[in-house]
């Protein structure tokens, strides 16, 4: 199933009866409006009004820049404002990423499924995919390489360690390790992609792969893993504002890059995410979790009460989905168009996760939007279809 | 001299005593702060918050592109929103227009001297460069012809036809016509180049290439023209908001495009200027009309009564910027190095602006931000250095 088929299909879902888990966004009234409007009014009102509306240098805002910075270190990356990247979103990131690294019929690894997203990004550049996989097993240097010999040599690993998107899943500190042996070993970059970071309800934080990374080799500047960061989660989708946490030589070519592509991300958003960032991410961090870790509670319970023998799914520590098997030979795109028709419930099928197109018994389902109706109503409903 | 070193020259012109006439950029203290803010607050104070804030589609803000449908018809160019691309700032739609066109070693024409970030757009697509003399002469579709039967196809032509950066120049209806006719025999696309469109200061307006393209095929999806407009020079550049004017088929590609790329241009930004666009528009036009008129006529005067014989100028009817060609032999590049440290007056060195390199007896001295003192003082002795 293509993105755009995909899309189609969730157009329909625009009708008020429909129980969706699809949309993996954030919830809309959990944005700090009211901090972020503040923030915006007192720098259009102050002195700093000509900068925030004027053209800006295509790195980022500095003060925002050594605010990541120091957030980076308290994450275990020791760093400075030269490592950091503003980007128009993570999906710019890896974009630009994509650009840097991958000429036609080179390999990109990436886990099976993987965030539809990064696809997009990475298929401008016409790579072939192949199979990161995470937790261990078929997965060897040789086996890479190998396929590399007959073209298509392997340029980066990229992957949501983090309750990725689709799954969910966490990789723990050793299969992190075990992905920076591989990436040693082929000589590749990592592209770590940091979005649902913050987002954790229940466990202990793993360090970033960049941190890891940076322990073995002395240096953020001799990483190899580039980290992508986002606002998007925590503060606002709508504003647009990333990062990168790289190697200074990496974040040399991506302020090149930017420059020739967009010139700079707008800088009045910037500005006001540094003043948002300072006052409140911690608390919104916070925030958040208490609502979305109900969340998770709830659709997880309804899947435990309601769900047949044969479908199992993933138990997230954090983040916004959970991703479910169907018995094999299942397949989530037509029960999706049965379940928006006969149950008026909405997921995502999650063969379009896969970069070969498999998967097809496979769904994802978001709860950040899920109240206790949708959750109460959905599952059972969902429940029934698959009995 | 490539763009880094003029770059790290314009760095240097910080010092507060420089007189520069160097920046291409809008007078901050013009900027419609208060409006704009105005804006931010309402929406965010308002049930629209959650939108604002949230993911949009990746074309843009329904309500903005259909009033700049409405802008656009009043130019001359019948549309709707399906015609109206959302871009961040004018310089994303060059890169994606680059890479929606060419393939590394097209062909691109542009006029000698071209605007500098369409050349560091169109250049991460690696094509060669042609000729597009826009005053008739030395321009037949023959020898354009005859040169891609060396490789080479040529794919697009651009330019900015309204005051353009750098030389301040506008082709009347005729020439306009005549790109047309010859975009026609090559059957290439036409990129228009609209920046400094509404900054018009005397004389009657000449109807977009893309208004007489659609007048010629009969409707804009049969148009050949792609119509680059920008919020930058009249409202904010900080905000990077732009748009493009095309037929539908390339308003979808560009859609695709953007959505791999970073999804959509932050959506608070497109709200608020559409707000403002509707309230404040043709206002603030005149209001920037009133004040860069009185600058430029002023540094044209200085230029009359200081500099020596054998140095000509531009006399632009509108944008931001004056063209200055020394005598032949002379080099602007390093009159800039003993202007900065004698005169301690600053500008751009022309052939940074020329896609072959040449131009060296040429230089860029914008007028936005130049107030009395920095004409009355400036020019003279700019002019003293030269004589």
């Amino acid at each position: 199933m293509k993105a755009s088929e995909i899309r189609e299909l969730l157009k329909l879902l625009d009708q008020p009866d429909i129980i969706s888990f699809a949309g993996g966004i954030p919830d809309p009234s959990l944005f700090p409006a009211e901090a972020i409007g503040d923030a915006y009014q007192a720098l259009l009102g102050g002195a700093e009004a000509g900068t925030a509306l004027q053209y800006q240098v295509s790195e980022g805002f500095l003060p925002l820049r050594k605010w990541l910075a120091g957030y980076m270190g308290k994450l275990g990356v020791q760093c400075d404002e030269a490592n950091i990247f503003i980007s128009s979103g993570s999906q710019q990131a890896l974009d630009y990423l994509g650009k840097l690294f991958l000429s036609p019929g080179d390999t990109a690894l990436v886990t099976w499924p993987t965030y539809l997203g990064a696809l997009q990004a990475f298929n401008a550049y016409e790579p072939r995919y192949d199979r990161l996989n995470t937790a261990g097993g078929n997965m060897t240097p040789e086996a890479y390489r190998a396929a590399a010999a007959n073209g298509g040599k392997v340029k980066f690993a990229y992957l949501v360690p983090d309750f990725a998107n689709p799954t969910g899943n966490t990789l723990d500190a050793a299969q992190r390790r075990a992905v920076l042996d591989l990436a040693g070993e082929l000589d590749i970059a990592v592209i770590e992609d940091a979005a649902y970071r913050a987002l954790r309800y229940d466990g202990e934080a793993v360090p970033p792969i960049l941190a890891l990374d940076c322990a073995r080799s002395g240096s953020i500047d001799n990483a190899r893993t580039l980290y992508c960061g986002s606002f998007s989660k925590i503060l606002s989708p709508g504003m647009r504002v990333g990062w990168v946490c790289a190697p200074r030589h990496v974040v040399e070519k991506l302020v090149l890059m930017k420059q020739a592509s967009d010139l700079h991300s707008p800088s009045i958003n910037q500005m006001v995410m540094h003043r948002v960032a300072e006052a409140i991410f911690d608390g919104q961090v916070d925030r958040l979790i208490g609502a979305y870790r109900k969340r998770r509670d709830a659709l997880l319970g309804a899947l435990e009460a309601e769900m047949p023998d044969g479908i199992s799914w993933s138990r997230p520590d954090g983040g916004m989905f959970v991703w479910l098997t169907l018995p094999e030979g299942a397949d989530a795109t037509e029960l999706l168009a049965r379940s928006v028709k006969e149950a008026r419930v909405a997921f995502v099928p999650g063969n379009a996760f896969y970069a070969d197109g498999t998967g097809r018994n496979t769904l994802r389902m978001s709860f950040t939007l899920a109240n206790d109706r949708a959750v109460n109503e959905g599952v059972p409903r969902l429940a029934r279809l698959l009995r």
